[in-house]
């Protein structure tokens, strides 16, 4: 049993796959995603790249299965983008329920509080929404001032929206209706990714 | 040595302070906050409850102990509520980011942690927050509808920029100025305790 359970026999296609996972889990944390490729991950996991092409498809692909991302990128920016940059703020928050308020939203809870244990799969996880999801939506709105700043601020909200809704269960905002969110939130981040976000403070004394 | 480290010997300072530390741990997650008395603490530490005062002062004192709390309520109402209704938003961000910023911040961070692992500690703080915290706000501010909503409202952003700027390292807003937060995040904070957080969003097609 002891074998079994530690050897990789050639031809389980289940052992093979998580070699393959487990090996791109530590590429991806050593080299980040740009420098990670396909071959790398083959070479670590002692098996043929067209291998790894067939389990898991492109280096996206692999990415999102390696992180148990439940949403790929494709999908979020679609949904989010649909109505073009005047409705921009109330499409992110919608589109984020859609994922967090359905059965996938267990495995985003989970990749949260990964993120929170482990510091190099959120450094991992903001690069790859930074550079795959955030900056191609702002690019496609337009937006090109502070994109970094503006990503950074809705994730903010985001993510605090999903660790009280989803992950510390604070009530209320736990469990009323989406569109209670929609409403609450869609003007917070429409000024995130649109707005004014540098105006100065006025001075307290 | 096993004998010292598991028992407690009378008149050990430290070993008193822990079994108390303890024994309010236990108390607070089995009966809530407003159910736990010091007498009950001292009698679960097996203590005179003037040692319990003696060590902690008031039960709000041993919460806080208990919990790691680095900051007192009282503190975060004086000072976000200094300035009055109008300015409250960018008065909060402010006062947040004075303990969070801080040398006190790495404690606030293991705070969070420890909420996002253990559901009683979430629950816990989200009610004394939300009891000594939130609603002593709001009410000093005049604010009576949605009060709850409101708070988690609050929260959800709050605790989403110290995730992102203090525990998922978020660049750039894990290292821009304070300054730059409170421009960005004051409207926020200002619209969700004292603005409109219920209006219909438009219907999207």
């Amino acid at each position: 049993m002891a074998a079994r359970r530690t050897g990789r026999r050639p031809g389980d296609p289940a052992l093979t796959r998580q070699a393959i996972l487990d090996a791109a889990r530590g590429a991806f944390a050593d080299h980040g995603y740009e420098s990670t490729s396909i071959r790398r991950v083959a070479g670590d996991a002692a098996v043929d790249p067209a291998l790894v092409h067939h389990y898991f498809g492109s280096k996206e692909d692999l990415f999102l299965a390696a992180l148990d991302v439940p949403v790929t990128p494709d999908e979020v920016l679609k949904s989010a983008l649909a109505g073009g940059v005047d409705e921009v703020g109330e499409r992110m928050v919608r589109t984020f329920l859609s994922v967090w308020d359905s059965p996938r939203g267990t495995a985003a809870a989970a990749m949260l509080r990964s993120a929170v244990a482990h510091p190099w799969i959120a450094k991992l996880l903001r690069e790859f929404m930074l550079n795959r999801v955030a900056k191609r939506a702002l690019s496609e709105l337009g937006i090109t001032d502070q994109v970094e700043l503006r990503a950074s601020l809705v994730a903010s909200q985001m993510l605090g929206l999903a660790l009280t809704r989803h992950v510390l269960d604070f009530e209320p905002i736990a469990s009323v209706p989406a569109e209670t969110v929609v409403a609450a939130l869609a003007p917070t981040i429409q000024r995130y990714v649109t707005g004014d976000i540098s105006a100065e403070a006025d001075a307290v004394g």
